[in-house]
């Protein structure tokens, strides 16, 4: 419990209309993505890293659970404070502290928007490549905390490879720097790589120095159908063994795609057992000609039709299913459970065929979208959590699915994290000894455990 | 002192052949290419995960330090062994365990040199970007140590950003496996890449998978000399804001330009106050495309020749200049003290001003290499080290050279790393705070601090 006296103290520090407790407020923060929900006992809305360290002192000294949240769209669980406390909401440290594209990089507190950096970086001809789902509402704190991806992190890599520097304040409230405004920096332990990806759990960002890159000349996007799966994903490592790494490569199956055309009426092939979404970007000749290659490719893979768009209008309306796919879902059952799993490449059209033979022998529907140029995918099942037997069976199919994906050499979670989803599956992908080190590290750095407690760590 | 004991107990872990510890061996393990040296009283020569398990199981128990070595090619003391104990050299582990262009990983050990696994890879392909000027004969598990970068690292990357995922010996001797052979991996915490460049204090890498990617179609080296550096510097950062990231761009001065031509007689323009040797990659013709950008880029700086080569020997000649430097500065004075910092590019003229202005006013010479690019510059003093006065004024030079590039937004290293040479001036970068955070970590994996004791955590 935080005690009047407590409270009086944190709104020295943030001020009144930085703090909620009533229950009609902490409801809104109870909650992430994911399916479950826990109150806290206060919110918490710093604007300053000072203001983050001096609560994080009085935290620390009552050994108060502090679970930092940005928008609140991840889907692991990760900010929902399991063991009550403070919600630690960044939503008013927004700023844009710098720009320099001359030295490729931004300067941003860990509130801002995604999509906000974007268009501040846009009239300069540079842009952020990581771009989650829920880029347009996700901060990049969140993108931090979760190592967010994105379709187009296929070419230009995850939010930790775009990490130059952090200012991060410790459980304790001593405020650490790592990292600088240098591309290239070896001094000193990569300890800002560690906290992106720690869900909270070892520190709090209250700044962070990103690399940012020139926008492409040019951008081209393909979608391509096939009669057949494996030609589908054999598609994908012919383009991507022909040395083309296009910008994103976006996998959807027949009841994706049926379950899209259902609603939206897109006119797509609906006999098409697998659809390729490829977007190339860089120097025009070079986006031609591998479009060449792409559609070489995928003919000799029998694709069934191809269509190509270059302006932004046509490459939107392209766009328009993959986007869709997850609004389509929400409306087949009361609930939709997407999850996330990584497998090698070679492994996806496989990987697939296991998804659709497990959750056949459960009797559930199921959709896959993935990210298959590395082979990141979700599964999408819809469902209804208040019939328990079928909901059971949810479980018990992405049980199976876990495990078949570390069996094909996969992992249990490309961009997703954690959170309170899979903490139970770590041992698939863990021995006893790597799991202790982590929980070793988390020790040291957070000795209190006040950190996101009652997560993967 | 290693009793006979204990060297029996390793003995019997390792086999007679795989331990020395006559002072006529141990004298070969002293150093590496940086100044300081100092003898361990055995070296040991693991062949398994197993047997660096159960040498770091005695250690531990012993307190013995152990400092892993590569190939001995880093330039800051990282594997000297200043607190004496066990040198553990892992070039005995050399096999490359496997190689999948098709995922696009390959999994080594720690011994396998970064040359040999080019070599292994070329058949495929592919490649594996990063590129330290020791590459030849330096190891793959002393370039995670040290988070080794290279010429190519420009547009690739540096060694963290190709760690897929590590096999670790812990201080105890306990194995923990970090990351997969995914591309996409958020499963926990990411202590591969704190691993990576923590120079042997953390933890052994005795396996590691590696990201590799497809060769480019076409590559392209221009050689461009200026008269004037502030058109030199300024053609790098034009070049990069029109949105051009070629694999390497390099820059030497007006000195070096000399002492190469002084010592190689290349036909190289004396007169030219700064020259860029610039490689681009990628589709042939985005290759050409991005060459007309470039050239015109430089000569709107009034670049007086440019050269262009396509053929690997064309560009091998080309590259011979940059390539020959280090040899032709050792010929200069009985010894040379390469440095290594980074600043953001646009303060790469003003750098090097700084340089040329701290060097004159010590009355040394200086020559300057620059993966100017990303701003990593590497000073170079030819110098005596037995003269003293000379000696003093060197290390005085540093500092304020150091201390220089901090305050231009800068950083103490690039590449080279920390080791015994920088341990000094860290605070430059950090405050207590966040090296206190460095030694809670350090303390919390390796408790009794038998891991590379004495240098910079």
């Amino acid at each position: 419990m935080i005690s009047d006296k407590i409270k009086n103290e944190i709104i020295n520090i943030v001020g009144e209309a930085c703090w909620l407790d009533r229950p009609e407020h902490l409801v809104c923060y109870a909650y992430d993505a994911f399916l479950e929900e826990a109150l806290p006992e206060a919110v918490v809305f710093p604007k300053t890293t000072r203001e983050v360290s001096g609560v994080m002192k009085i935290a620390s000294a009552q050994q108060i659970p502090v679970t930092a949240r940005g928008a609140g769209t991840s889907v692991c669980g990760a900010p929902v404070p399991v063991r009550g406390g403070i919600v630690l909401c960044f939503s008013k440290m927004d700023k844009i502290l710098e720009i320099n594209t001359r030295d490729r990089y931004a300067v941003v507190q860990p509130g801002v928007i995604n999509a906000d950096l974007q268009k501040a970086l846009a009239p300069s001809g540079f842009f952020y490549p990581p771009d989650p789902g829920s880029m347009t509402i996700s901060t990049i704190g969140g993108n931090i905390a979760q190592n967010a991806g994105g379709p187009r992190c296929l070419k230009y890599g995850v939010t930790v490879d775009y990490i130059l520097g952090l200012e991060i304040v410790l459980a304790s409230g001593k405020i650490v720097r790592f990292g600088s405004k240098n591309v290239k920096d070896v001094t000193g332990y990569r300890l800002s790589s560690l906290i992106c990806g720690s869900e909270g759990t070892l520190g709090l960002v209250t700044e962070a120095i990103l690399k940012v890159v020139p926008q492409p000349e040019a951008v081209k996007t393909l979608m391509i159908t096939f009669k057949d799966l494996d030609y589908t994903a054999k598609s994908v490592s012919d383009i991507i063994g022909s040395g083309i790494l296009p910008a994103a490569m976006e996998l959807m199956d027949q009841f994706t795609l049926n379950a899209i055309e259902d609603s939206a009426g897109l006119g797509l092939d609906r006999e098409a057992r697998g659809t390729l979404l490829i977007e190339i970007d860089g120097i025009k000749e070079a986006c031609e000609k591998e479009a060449i290659k792409i559609i070489e490719k995928a003919r000799a893979n029998h694709a069934v039709s191809i269509r190509e768009a270059d302006s932004p209008e046509d490459r939107a309306e392209l766009w328009t299913a993959r986007r869709s796919a997850y609004g389509v879902f929400a409306k087949l059952a009361p609930d939709i459970v997407s999850e996330d799993i990584t497998v090698p490449v070679s492994q996806v059209p496989e990987m697939i065929r296991r998804i659709v033979t497990i959750t056949d022998h459960y009797g559930l529907r199921v959709g896959v979208l993935a990210h298959a140029g590395d082979g990141n995918m979700h599964p999408l099942i819809p469902a209804d959590r208040n019939n328990k037997e079928e909901w059971a069976n949810v479980i018990q199919a992405y049980d199976e699915i876990f495990a078949a994906a570390v069996e094909l050499g996969g992992t249990l979670s490309g961009e997703h994290g954690i959170g309170l989803a899979k903490t139970e599956y770590l041992p698939l992908v863990m021995n006893q000894d790597s799991m202790d080190f982590m929980k070793t590290v988390k020790a040291a750095v957070d000795p209190d455990g006040i950190l996101n407690p009652g997560k993967f760590v």
